[in-house]
């Protein structure tokens, strides 16, 4: 197997949460995609990374907006991720009629029943092949009122977390 | 609640991989540290990104050595995640006591067992504030013999996926 399919199925053993990653456009018309490659960089201050497909329109239009805002999914919001990967079809405005959608302080759209919400400024961003890598830093954090199911993406399907096995974990 | 108070509380409703993130000093010794904030960055050419709080070993060590290694635990090293995360108080090499580890090109440690490993080498890294964000890419891809249950760090304590629950999912 070459090197690059080796990757490809070794990122499939790599669970992520399911986010939303959302912007504006120039007239601000509403844009997002679903992304798993996003995490926190530091706490002080408050900073995340999303690796975000530059071809995509989020991809196209953060770097001109200058915000994003990261919308990390509840479990039974697994049919606005499949919208916004593209699987049902519709782009751009179209993809906000599933789910119900707000704004922070950012102006970029804000996803109810979300588990938490990061509504960022873009501090930098890193063109690496493919992809752009946005560091964001965030106005505002909103945490969802239900502390409900996680959405997780792993071996290419959605998935929970098994609240049973948990133990106290690191701090 | 303050801004920095909101943010980590919504970062606990971030589910993540855990991983150890290794690399050489300059004797040749070995050095890890648990990260959760690791992600694929694109896949042609394979490069991950892992962010790492530049106090760690692994954070001072990995821009002098230009390489590292992500290994992505399963379910049952979560021991060794312990371990590697400091629970246990032990540091530097002692912490490779636990587990069974092996090279692959870059010399960096990779993990027997694990559910895959990224081998890199350090293409790039970005300062922020007290963490790095290494930017790898990936030399060797290597995939754990057993497909087991994933290590997953969420609301502050260790869990897997429930399979069951688990759809077709996006490709």
């Amino acid at each position: 197997m070459d090197e690059i399919s080796l990757f490809k199925q070794g990122m499939r053993r790599v669970s992520g949460a399911v986010t939303i990653v959302t912007t504006l456009g120039p007239r601000g018309e509403r844009r997002g995609v679903t992304a798993t490659a996003v995490c926190s960089l530091t706490a002080e201050p408050p900073a995340v990374i999303a690796c975000i497909h530059r071809e995509t329109s989020v991809g196209q239009l953060a770097p001109l907006s200058g915000i994003f805002c990261v919308n990390v999914l509840a479990l039974d919001q697994r049919t606005t991720a499949e919208t916004f990967a593209g699987r049902s079809g519709h782009v751009g405005e179209e993809r906000f009629r599933v789910g119900a959608w707000a704004r922070l302080v950012s102006g970029a759209p804000t996803l109810e029943g979300a588990l938490a919400c990061f509504d960022c400024r873009l501090e930098r961003f890193v063109e690496f092949s493919s992809h752009l890598l946005l560091v964001g830093a965030v106005s505002r954090t909103l945490i969802g009122q239900k502390a409900a199911e996680p959405l997780i993406y792993v071996d290419g399907g959605f998935t929970t977390a098994t609240r049973e096995i948990r133990s106290e974990g690191r701090k």
